[in-house]
């Protein structure tokens, strides 16, 4: 409110405004997948193959920074099943700790004497009280080893409810089971030239209504000679699906309107050119949406190869798809 | 990057490249439904009569090969359950085991006399271990027993909460409760004649927003001889309601711009011709999308018949569908 | 495949095939929810006021007529925590019938002497093992009333598991609490009338992207005289909202275009008029998707009413939304 | 039903007719965000900054008003944990008093001696029995403190699993953690001027497919002098992103088409202004869609300032995003 100034312009400059909203419309065609045009310093690519992006965080928050229940998910197995277990030993540990302070001697046992020391006898009641097992040979006998028992049994259940949710969560959570192509080609395509690469449905039967989206990211100059980021979408001769039961080959034709007509390697490699995917479908066994993402540089672009089919038909009949052949390629003449 | 080579046609070929996007664009209005040109030889169906595909994989990595929690959800309740018991036995097996090498006198009890053998005293300790209840009448009383107890309890917490969560994900997994007509007939409709086909929702009221989508696909010959598959959607006089309380007929009309136009029964038998549907709903329970799949092969169409209403409008002056008459078909001359 | 015929029109006929597509046209845009055009006979609601759909079924299938976790999960709070009453109940009676069959003596008590009789003791220790409380005071000491007992703390998660499940998915469930004006009305509407009805949201701050669709269903005559069911959409003034925070009052104005356009109240009974509503929005603390559905007949407008405003502006400088006000109309002029 | 009249007009009436639906066409065209256009003599803000919406509601239902679901699930965790706590302690409070009233003596102890009263007793008993413990060192002799065990261990287990539910509820709700900036600016723009907001995904890679709408709502006059309250939709140049990773400034450039073209601070604060933001994006790991609200009053605007970079090139060449930097502007002369 500092700087009170009306912004409608004097009248006498018509043509500049007629001027004025090309340039706006201009910008409005511009297309950014949410990168920005600035990106432009680094040469290190935006999206990994696994799909992640490349941007380093400053002054994060800390629980931002944790993000404890996405990194419980997307966690390995190993990791998960591991921290588990540390946590289980960890809070024991605690609880078993509280029993000593209370007083062991206040954790009656009908053991016939104690095979081993009061730790021991605290940390194996707390594991019985937190798990609610609860066998009773070892019980509380005054009111405070009593009332801390009640609040582990409570604290227990509460926790083991969070990590048997998490650990159904991680089961259940839908992914996309596929994998694309190590290498994208260039290849011979009808009598022009196309970039190809190539994805395929690990498992049978679960994908339906498959959608891809591809864009070209590179560096281009501005009249007056500044780089910027630029976004170009793609247009595939298909990119949709119903069904996804074998392998998908996705085709860029390099006709007149593709921004990679008449692109040389170096260009490419000059350009800072990345191809960034978008894998979008539906997951039938639960009807929830599944995405995937990954990119391509432009030294990960064989160029004049194609790819070697992955059907062979051989077998009793019927037709087999050799997942292991993904990523064979063989040359090819390019038009 | 082995074969650089400029992409660039050069300038004296516009005519060339004016018939290059031709065939590019020919290429981008054929349609595919996901399963390729090349499934020409097998003559076996592509979508199975319960939705699943017709596909043969070689060198599947293992766990996508068992694709457990797919498998789990979908499998019968009984041999679920089955699983659930055989899990349950062989987990309770392994601790009893274990607890016999740690050592049976380990697990003091309190029952008199030990009227079943060691193993079986370890095998329901293990079984109150495990599912918690804890009864104490057997406990652990060396740290050996205690800490393999300890760990019984919480992995018996965690199998439990999967089993459990499963359970649950069976029980109200969204489903699609309809049923396709078995067979499909080629009817008189209005003045022309038209394929249909019948669905019936099994269940009262849950259905809404349904919609259906219906492919032909059929093996054509190019111009040069060969053969491939080929896919055309077929237009259908409604593929839409909002509400699905009782049965639909599905119609395509065989009109002018119909693929089917002019069909013999040899013809459609001769290309291998097969019928794929695709069905989304909403369940409303949840607002779940839900989704089915189904074919109908060339041998299941029944030529001049039509099908009987499901109606019975005399009950008592309320409506009445009867669900047992949805396959039902008459005799009815063609256009 | 009986009827082997050529359904190629013979070529004489290009003059009737034109016909032919346009009756196939019109069909094509014909209306219909869902409910066919033979309810025409019933002359009752074809969607009752609590949603639901009037359509008798026939043949059944047992689990389909049963169906049983949508019965469970919209079952009555007091019906669904009956029913879990009743299952524990019978469940602990046989387990304890099953007790009683292996012999009382086998489960051992530790309480001195036995006050209440062994059927109690078994219903009691099934009780226990059920809920894994376990506390061992009763507990099994031969090999039958052992397995017994390991069996049913299994079957007891695995219930509770069930039924746990359901009372979350109950207490989670994503529901439009919203509330249908008991009556619609005409009313005049700027120079013309409107038929209209409102609707509010009987919670706070938790609807978003509302949208309303509306239909009418009618019987008419067709020019040889039979009846037939025929739906129309009805233009909405005004059909989405992207906040919902008090009440909404639908507009349909009835212009030269609208169906509705110089009928009387008359006309409407007479041709047995029902407008179908269908609301979706999306309910913002899980972003799911929520569904409603109602309907009016033709007694449930008041023709010459207007609805009053139920903002009450008096209220301590604060917009006041009175939720009591929603059926309240006043007497209107019609234009 | 009670004022009967023909809705048709009469057939002189051509002229008129024609002026009723160009009303009708000019109410349709006014775009309403779901408050209405009667809120304005309130000057209060329609949407908080926290995205909740200002309206006073009268004679809400008690479900409606608690509205206990929504209320767990969004309420602070110390809110929520301290709840559980309370009822935790008043449950077992209830039960040890229902166990006195049965009769202490009936909860047999295997404790030496009672180191705690009687109270306390039945209130540990209470816990065990609630949380499925039952060490057993107390257990229920007779009939009557047996059976309210029974009911309690059920009651407790189903309670625990509301609980459970509700926690991982919490944990796994999806969320847009995205921030706002404080102000909106009206900045330099191309060769125009725009008002522009910005905001930032507190986390990284989780959000996809994002999505902004913005309305303007302020107050204007119609032509017979009475003030309404007017929305309009406000044209950003992008609104759309499919990578979400570092921040997002919005921009609204103030072409000759805008509502805000030659607008000043005075004219903005005399007629109310309020911009309303709704966001839209998809969470990655569940793919979830999750939504946020917000808005920007006239007094949140700063004339003649611009936002200040966020990105900070100098560490170890790649790119940082300091989230601190979101609200920083700097001044800039308007165009």
């Amino acid at each position: 409110m500092e700087q009170k100034k009306n912004i409608r312009p004097s009248s006498d400059e018509p043509a500049l405004h007629g001027a004025n909203s090309r340039l706006v419309q201009q910008e409005e065609q511009r297309q950014d997948l949410g990168f920005g045009t600035k990106l432009n310093d680094a040469y290190s690519r935006l999206v990994n193959k696994n799909g992640s992006v490349n941007i380093n965080r400053v002054n994060e928050r800390f629980w931002d920074r944790i993000n404890l229940y996405n990194r419980l998910i997307t966690m390995s197995w190993w990791h998960f099943l591991g921290w588990v277990l540390v946590f289980y030993f960890v809070v024991n540990g605690v609880f078993a700790g509280t029993y000593l302070l209370v007083g062991a001697e206040n954790l009656q046992s009908s053991v016939n004497g104690e095979p081993y020391g009061s730790f021991w006898k605290a940390f194996f009641f707390s594991s019985q009280t937190m798990t609610t097992v609860g066998y009773g040979h070892i019980a509380p006998v005054n009111f405070l080893s009593s009332i801390v028992a009640a609040m582990e049994s409570m604290i227990g259940l509460l926790s083991f409810a969070l990590v048997t949710g998490l650990l159904y969560g991680r089961f259940s959570r839908p992914l996309a089971h596929v994998r694309f192509s190590k290498q994208s080609v260039f290849s011979p395509y009808l009598d022009v030239n196309a970039w190809m690469f190539r994805v395929v449905n690990n498992r049978a039967n679960q994908l339906i209504d498959v959608e891809m989206e591809v864009s070209l990211s590179r560096l281009e100059t501005k009249p007056d000679g500044t780089r910027y980021r630029r976004y170009h979408g793609l247009k595939l001769e298909r990119n949709k699906v119903a069904f996804f039961p074998t392998n998908w080959t996705l085709v860029h034709p390099i006709t007149e309107t593709s921004p990679l007509y008449g692109c040389t390697p170096e260009e490419l490699a000059e350009s800072d050119a990345e191809f960034l995917i978008l894998f979008r479908a539906m997951d039938d066994t639960f009807s929830q949406q599944v995405h995937s993402r990954t990119s391509y540089r432009y030294d990960e672009i064989q160029w004049g190869y194609k790819f070697v089919p992955m059907f062979d038909s051989a077998q009793h009949g019927m037709v087999a798809l050799d997942l292991d052949k993904l990523d064979d390629t063989a040359p090819a003449e390019l038009n």
